[in-house]
């Protein structure tokens, strides 16, 4: 099932929609605010020819990883399996590209809505070919046997697939025992280069994309003459400088051998040295940290109570889990680039409202983030969060909310979107007023909604409201398909013609 | 603060906005949707004057309509009070229309947004007139008492306000002292008509709006013959049918009285007859049940799971509550009511998403609706609910929330909204492809983020989806005002002179 | 291990104990209560002899008879099993007399405690021979795997096993397909009684006894007339009476057949007449409702509280279940039964504190019982609790409690343990004041603790207090062991010689 | 109403009970436990006279002193005051000797249960004479209004009566504005024992106790050479030591005046250079940590769960609070103090159980304990705990439970409890075997219902589980008053002429 809008050019290679981009700008004067609308145009030329992908995950063995490449491995073959509860098939459940819908117009005056991944001709996840590293030198099956994610059953099905599946070495501490074989960090950027350009080649790949979802690491300090040019960053690997982290090697790597990078842990792996050598290259560095469950609701509730007039004064967030990440936050170092970026991300829902938050001392509210290592509890991640807002005449509306969820089996479908995305935007350029087509920005902020702290190009706010995110992503991808936005006033519904015929 | 598009044209009495609709037809053909963009022009007329506007609340002396008239009083004349948390000022917190905010455009590379009430000119809520019947003969200081919402220091506080305050003798059952003394349903018509007249001519009002805030009513059991025409309808209360209710009988004489109707309670008020009367008397009517807490949440986390393709396969909401609602409540034939506008919530959400639901089996999820009646919990109403999904290779998630809130406080200022987008609404015209200016729908739809189970014309899909229902709202007041219809692509930012300056 | 006392006399087949009972009578004067301490001796005379027991299931193969049966097989055969979680070992957590320990005394200065089941010679639940009914005529493996309760892998282990085991028939109604070919209910009686004579025979066995885990009935409406006497219930047998409920008649066959019965569901099963029929044939009957998670958990809070001169006002109970009990449970007539054992287990508790609970009125709390049947979750049971307490100055302390178990995996070990004491009070008999040895009352409250609804002897007024109950069954143990009861005084360890002498 | 048993001996000044202890002597004998029953003699002599009492409470305008002294003072005079709920009537709940009942005997079949207080001759707490030392310089009026702990309208009432009461200065840091003006510790010693020998004679005292409701300071380092002996814990306060914390002088000074003194905080007051001190005076220490809400339950939940057989593997306990004690605890040192008494509460009830817990290893459970400072929830007290426990099978049972408690509500009337029942044991003496009479151990471990971190002399082993801490208390003073401890086997109802004559 495809997509095909009448108003959009295309040939072998190229889809080309015109768009009208609408604006405002505001001006103010006294106690009025003089509103400019203005409109620019924009086309945007998508490359139809849907390239061989090869992903290569940083911290392949892990839950995520293992979950990943199972689940993907279930669906291509159709492997279906057994738990107490009965036969379950594989799917895509929790991925927006190919679970989620997108209204794409009206039939009659009925909406119509088709899946988000045939808007547009996007990879097909069963395709992806996968590789990686990790510290740990188990092979695929093992490790997804100790990652206790996937049924049984399933596992025990999965097992004469994965089996062949080895890992690069890897260069962290802890659970190492595989580690990369190199002196210094120059070495290790070498053979990391060497090992992308060989996966390319031994499996024939078009491109490669890498993803980091290994252990969160501590924040470096960040400093310009270490991190901030693409060269004070490469001299600095030349001097195995301490403030250098694994998981920015690995992206100086990727942009080296022309790949794009997404960081999928809180970090700051992407300093500035790393999004000049993105420039340089032509590829996307996206980040940081899925958004799967408890940020991902919380900018979503934060958004529906000041959209509707309530003040939240108090966000109280407590974790525990018991895999390797929970183990891995439970040291404070790694723990501080998790709270930065759970905890940010309310501040701008906050911020827009000054009718609630008139001050910055109201602004700054009792926002409390709390994670735990409890082996018990495994994968499954448990949430408990008190929302405390204030309503008419000094009232409360208190939320307390226990969620529980796999934390591997929202993180890996997340993960392929981040990825089929990516590559997406690849294929896309656009041209502003008739000028020369270009790329989108090197940090990809198109992809926040996806991101518990969603990177941007200097001079960009984040926004992380969960809806506006999901609007950004889905009224991009009908723009570049010569759909319309849908401004939900619906008037060819009330005022059509098709309604009194009916 | 107010706010003036470049692009409308304004002049002592109207503000007249250009809106160019576009919408896509979608034509089947194979397995290929052809999508074909529409642009069809509106034009939006705004009466800028405000009239003075009076209310007249069905159960004014209930715990909403004390809570919404002593609020209203407390803001008005500027009336703070002490709790045992120290004092506390008046406010509108809740209200989408005084304490949310809408995005007008971007200042530099700064989004700018104001209040609800900014874009387009609205009466101010204190200066509404409040008038209204009630089945109890207590004046509304202490019926304000009785409500228990009030902190206890305000309620003294607002004593001398509101003692001059007495309702109207009105006709239901229950704690009725005070029943309109009509001997049938035709004379109790005359009489709330004669009260109606009365009392826009004391208070010299240029308006009245009516609204139900008095109980839950069992479901009439429609009958085309009795209800099916407005002749009918005055028919069967002549002849005072059973299957008349009160809430109708309010409906009928608000339409004669050239005022609009709505209904705050589940049942079926707005019958085909009542909806004839408001067309030929050029009022809106609109309905049914304040969306406060529980389904408001339910249509915001339902609308974030099924947009990122998890699968929610149970909804169990329990709900718990002490004041004369949840009594009322307690009665089988009033819940049944209830629990209709309470469950069909998520239907369309989960409708529109063929990937997780593609057959009517799967759409058919456990839903279950329980109210019960718990004096201890006073108007605090306690909502227990438990949402299970479906996550990749089976996994679930699971979220029990506990939400406790106060049932008037949020009702209150949704009330308030209600009038205030009613009466705005009562100003504006619109013209499609330069025809005649028309007024909106008489069934206001326009309203759906307020109600639980927003109440369509025939022939419109309802839209229960949070985010949806507010973008409409906040769309349609942008476009009367003649801003620009945000599509979060942000691309003036990205793309934008501004940015580059800075 | 086994526990010796030096004060009992032992031979080769009985264990006896002399115990001093001491109690207080109390007589009121004006404002004074009169405390006259007695004490009554009693000799407790215990066969130590363990016998070959089976056991009789009337619902054999639901999700209890399954886990049970499944269960125990697991640890006889020392069955291990994989889940994602890894590999499992068996066991008998859950189990009262398996699992859980009593204090017998002092050695020095530390606390020794021991397992239950090593007090007094219990039956080893690994040597039960297991029989029974369903209405359904799947063979146990199937009914298993049918019940979703036990892990996948451990079912494919089992059914080598289970698949031997076949059901006699049953004749209840719904998923029936296996019902009693009887034309009549006296006709059926002597089918079942059949039925169990031939068990007996067949495995050679000591003693039989049968426990009902099949569906809740609605409650008979008990008539003198009908269930008042053995021979009036007979009669009524006879006549095939509408009243006769189905567990009636099994319980009837039970005590005619020389069997004890215990009634695992909530409906009345055990009328007079039934009692009577026990009492002749020197059998116990028990009763009513196994008392798993919820109940258990409010006997316990309930206890806390009031114990603490807390006072609850308000206890709000949900569940939700989606096995065939849940099902069953959805009738009202069902529901019925299952509200009335749930909801009188706090009145002795709150009646005991004349402080808190001054007048009936004030004993009358809310106090709401729902139960809802949600396919969804299975076999796991959810339980949505609010408990609302007055602390002092008004206040109010709140519990919200979010239950989450797997029914039969709760309440499989409790049949156990209502099986395994049952058939060791059958060997316990006793002498008070040197008159001539008797067996326990017919209706075996000692098994209160075991029980949402506990049946008592008329004239003994129930105890729900679970740590009451639970004193109550181990005191008895103990004094029949000829161990010392523990006022928690421990004075031998505050004043004794051990303490200083280390 | 006053209980009198038949079996004591009473003159004018002393009531005299005879005991005779039973225990139990336990010896291992291969796989046997050899269990020898003890009888020893106890004579329990309690001086019925009721002196006048006055209290000091150290911290007296934190939000526990400024509750307890306002909340009796609503009862002494008999205040009542308004909230939005109505009109409120002052008590004690929340108090177990005021408010809680015992058992104390049988009347025909009946129970009868009176209230804790009438047992035995108690201070009535509304004689109590208050004073205290506080850091703030407020009167005790704005102290209760800046506690935000009582309705506003009590505050209001109680303020001529607490307005009058000034407090002593003391020397602790943070919101100090009113020190004790001493240079260093011992003249601070002296300072303190003046202020207790003033308030003793100002006020026409019989005794006075001493209580430690002021922040929770960091635990000194106990070392043998400062504060292992009366001797020399006096030098180190001569010497000023730094390891000397306030509390601590308090203590000793309470001691060198010959008051009791207690200690509500969790920080380790009571060294053994304290005990000493107490011994030679003759008076009580208890501690440490008032038991109030989140310890409760959890010391009454695992209990219950252990006690089933069934096993808990994770307790995760989250707080947060918004009082000066939450602001205190935010602090890495002091919660380090909390977290040590919150966290070993369960350590003995999981240790009894070797069924469950075989080994060292199985009893390390993951037990995680977090408190967070949220200024928004004032006075009120959210715990939010996850209770994970291993049933049948592998299977799972957990709750999620939060709680809601005013933190000063509920420990107001426990200080009460401790001050009332330390009183009575000063007028209880034992003799064991026909010996001297000797006062009960100088640690006051008979509290332990009542602390989170009971205080035991050394050798006495803790317990925690709180039926058992209850039943200790509640049996002591039944023994003291001459009524039989009650084994809950109601052998005298069972078997009792009365129930037959019914």
């Amino acid at each position: 099932m495809k997509v095909q809008s009448t108003t959009t050019q295309q040939d072998d290679h190229f889809l080309i929609s015109n768009y009208d981009y609408k604006s405002t700008n505001i001006e103010k004067n006294g106690d009025k605010y003089i509103a400019k609308p203005q409109i620019t145009n924009f086309k945007f030329k998508t490359d139809t020819r849907i390239p061989k992908v090869g992903v290569m995950l940083v911290g392949w063995g892990g839950n995520n990883g293992t979950t990943l490449t199972g689940g993907i491995l279930a669906n291509k073959f159709n492997i279906t399996w057994n738990s107490r509860r009965g036969t379950h098939q594989p799917n895509f459940y929790g991925s927006l590209t190919q679970s989620s819908v997108i209204k794409i117009g009206t039939c009659n005056t009925e909406e119509v809505f088709v899946p988000f991944k045939d808007v547009l001709p996007m990879v097909n996840p069963c395709d992806i070919v996968f590789g990686g590293w990790d510290i740990s030198s188990l092979n695929l099956a093992d490790a997804m046997s100790r990652a206790q994610v996937v049924e049984y059953d399933l596992q025990q099905k999965l097992r004469p697939y994965l089996e062949k599946l080895d890992f690069i070495a890897a260069n962290q501490g802890d659970r190492a025992d595989n580690v990369i074989p190199g002196n210094n960090k120059l070495e290790h950027l070498n053979i990391i280069r060497k090992n992308i350009a060989d996966f390319k080649q031994q499996n024939n790949l078009d491109k490669v994309i890498l993803l980091w979802t290994a252990n969160t690491e501590r924040f470096c300090v960040e400093d310009p003459n270490i991190h901030g040019t693409a060269e004070k960053l490469l001299k600095s690997i030349e001097s195995s400088h301490p403030e250098i982290s694994a998981s920015t090697i690995f992206a100086c790597a990727a942009c080296l051998e022309g790949c794009s990078f997404i960081n999928g842990s809180p970090q700051n792996t992407i300093v500035p040295g790393v999004i000049e050598l993105a420039e340089k290259a032509g590829v996307f560095v996206a980040g940081d940290d899925f958004k799967t469950g408890q940020t991902k609701f919380k900018t979503c509730l934060v958004e529906y109570l000041v959209g509707a007039g309530i003040k939240p004064k108090a966000i109280i967030s407590y974790n525990h889990l018991g895999n390797n990440d929970g183990k891995n936050l439970s040291q404070e170092s790694c723990f501080k680039s998790k709270e930065r970026s759970k905890k940010t991300c309310v501040d701008d829902i906050l911020e827009s409202n000054k009718v609630l938050y008139p001050t910055e001392e109201e602004l700054n509210i009792d926002h409390t983030i709390v994670i735990k290592y409890c082996p018990e509890t495994g994968d499954s991640k448990k949430a408990m969060d008190e929302y405390i807002a204030e309503i008419f005449l000094g009232g409360r509306q208190t939320f307390a909310v226990y969620n529980v969820c796999e934390d591997s089996l929202l993180a890996a479908p997340l993960i392929m979107d981040l990825l089929l995305l990516c590559e997406l935007f690849e294929r896309i350029q656009f041209s502003k007023d008739s000028s020369e087509y270009q790329r989108f920005d090197t940090v990809l902020s198109w992809l926040s909604y996806l991101m518990k702290a969603p990177k941007s190009e200097s001079g960009i706010t984040t926004i992380n409201s969960l809806s506006r995110q999901r609007a950004m992503l889905e009224n991009l991808v009908k723009v570049c398909a010569g759909l319309t936005i849908d401004d939900n006033l619906r008037l060819e519904v009330r005022y059509g013609a098709s309604r009194f015929q009916q």
